[in-house]
């Protein structure tokens, strides 16, 4: 069997782009501004890595007009929700490969 | 709360050198060509993320004379291990905050 960690894709596992899936799967649905606060990103490093996954088919982007002002929304897609499933399927065998998957603080 | 996605660092998230340290951990020491078949890399893009894990402290890199060859065995520091945990807690903490830790194939 091969190692877990071959089965994690950068598109995916790269940290800035799994914190927005992440925020995604919790929200459905969120704005630019609530992401970059959320991910504490300066507005072009969100914009990059909002692109890669564009351009991946992993999320959605729409503009939406609010008076004077657009703003941009975003949430995944069914793609986009797919290899975030993928990836945590692989972190877990990962975990259970090296010893177990750690207990968070307050655990018993 | 921050956002557990913050708590990724680079050095130890990035998918190769994620790997590298996972298999340290569950062989204690392995040797290059040992790591570079477990991860399917090249000699070179295997030489790459040990430099960067070396640079960090993360790994020890011995050179061992065996007759006219010369075997290079990597083993963990003691802040690999902890970079690893703390790696291995972030990514535990961002998947029960998107619902749960997913179960492994078989698992009931």
């Amino acid at each position: 069997m091969t190692h877990p960690a071959l089965r994690l894709d950068d598109t995916v596992h790269q940290r800035v782009r799994l914190g927005i899936l992440a925020v995604l799967r919790e929200a459905s649905r969120a704005d630019f501004a609530y992401l970059r606060d959320a991910l504490e990103l300066t507005d072009g490093n969100l914009s990059r890595h909002i692109a890669v996954l564009e351009e991946a088919g992993l999320v959605e982007v729409e503009k939406a007009f609010e008076g004077k002002r657009t703003r941009t929304w975003l949430q995944a897609t069914k793609a986009g929700r797919a290899a975030l499933d993928a990836e945590m399927k692989a972190m877990r065998e990962l975990m259970e490969r090296i010893g177990g998957v750690p207990r968070l603080a307050g655990e018993t």
